[in-house]
């Protein structure tokens, strides 16, 4: 049976989520209080409702009982967010998905029922800085608050050599998960020790986030 | 020479990179028009300080000519943020960094001079979206068209089981490269293949796509 999803607030954030949601023909029911949202969505989701969802008698009108999964993307109203959220919960939403405009605000939707709380300008905020401060550094995902996987621009210091040679494993506690040839643009997720790297490869490694500096500092030019 | 940093708006966006920033131990002028803000990042940032970047004599009082990279966290008020840019460009700053609320306002801080442009909202709703659409999957990075990392949670026919008993490699030719414990939330990055797997624990798995799918399909409950 096809997931049914909806989604309150089509800011930046909820928006995206129901675009992506409808390309992958998703069933989505997009719902917003302002009637601009509404016109824009109109052909892009299955169903586009105006309504303000903070309403409970608004809110239980829409019938969200076969939905699976609502995704609230409101994020400045703090207070209508974690309204809205409390009152999925007491409808029965099997999963709700909702935006946080702080840790605060987190805390409180957890409590409430959320299953899952999004900061996404924050942690966009993070991959961006990471990527500003290291210039051979090109992919950052963070897994947690110390270790992250990062995509590095093999530098003159590392090409020719082999991983053997560069020890990064003994001397900066990381480990080399893949490397992505600069040459085929393959990729080969079991990197040999005795592959001379080349020129434009890439390494993807894994460690803690102070290692992962440490080495890219240890490597990058000048 | 330490590079110097500039935030122009200290928003959840803004703010979040000026924490970064300042925690990698760079220094970073924290700009905001909002006194609350200034409070904030007081003691976070190397310097903060009230104003309104918008006002060109403001702005050029603020000293930026030393400052390396500046980014705008502006997003609402695309006005301002289209103007500081052009006053930034204009004062010879290397290199700009700002937030766009859509294409248009994209298209327009790259046409007057911006470096990078970010969507912090809309790439992370594409990213969820992602992950909503695959139960198991709470990260997915594409290395490459092909390949990927995920961060799979561990199913209720893994747990108890070792790596060794789970035979991913020769399975299905992925490798498991680090496991983040639901217990402690630690992140081992050389798991071992004798440690049974946990209820919430994360497995941080690399492969070709079509291999990770095959995995994430046999494990998946029901
Ligand atoms: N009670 C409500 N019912 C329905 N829609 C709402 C309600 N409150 C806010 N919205 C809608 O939610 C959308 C996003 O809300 P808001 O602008 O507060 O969040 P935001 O965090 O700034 O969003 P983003 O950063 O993702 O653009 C807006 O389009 C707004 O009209
Ligand atoms: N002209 C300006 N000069 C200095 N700071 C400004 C100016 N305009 C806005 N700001 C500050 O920028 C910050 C973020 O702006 P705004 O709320 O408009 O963007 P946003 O996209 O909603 O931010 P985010 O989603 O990252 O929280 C606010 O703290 C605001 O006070
Ligand atoms: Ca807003
Ligand atoms: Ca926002
Ligand atoms: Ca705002
Ligand atoms: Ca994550």
């Amino acid at each position: 049976m096809k997931r049914e999803f909806a989604v309150i607030g089509l800011g930046r954030f909820g928006g995206s989520v129901c675009r992506q949601l409808s390309k992958q023909g998703m069933s989505v029911l997009a719902i917003d209080k302002t009637e601009a949202k509404i016109t824009e969505f109109r052909n892009i989701a299955s169903h586009a409702v105006i309504a303000d969802a903070s309403d409970e008698r608004v809110l239980k009108e829409l019938g969200l009982r076969n939905i699976d999964h609502v995704i609230v993307g409101i994020g400045d109203d703090i207070q209508s967010s974690i309204l809205i959220t409390l009152m999925l919960k007491e409808l029965g939403i099997k999963r709700i998905t909702a935006k946080a405009q702080n840790d605060y605000h987190e805390k409180v939707l957890l409590k409430i029922g959320a299953d899952q709380v999004i900061h996404p300008e924050r942690d966009m905020g993070k991959k961006i800085a990471h990527s500003i401060l290291s210039n051979n550094i090109i992919e950052h995902i963070e897994l947690s608050d110390e270790y992250s996987i990062v995509e590095i621009k093999a530098s003159k210091k590392m090409v020719g050599k082999t991983l053997v040679d560069l020890d990064i494993r003994a001397k900066y506690g990381c480990n080399v998960v893949a490397i992505k040839s600069g040459l085929t643009k393959e990729i080969n997720v079991s990197p040999s020790g005795d592959d001379p790297i080349s020129i434009e490869d890439i390494l993807v490694i894994i460690g803690a986030d102070a290692d992962i500096y440490k080495l890219e500092k240890k490597f990058n030019e000048s």
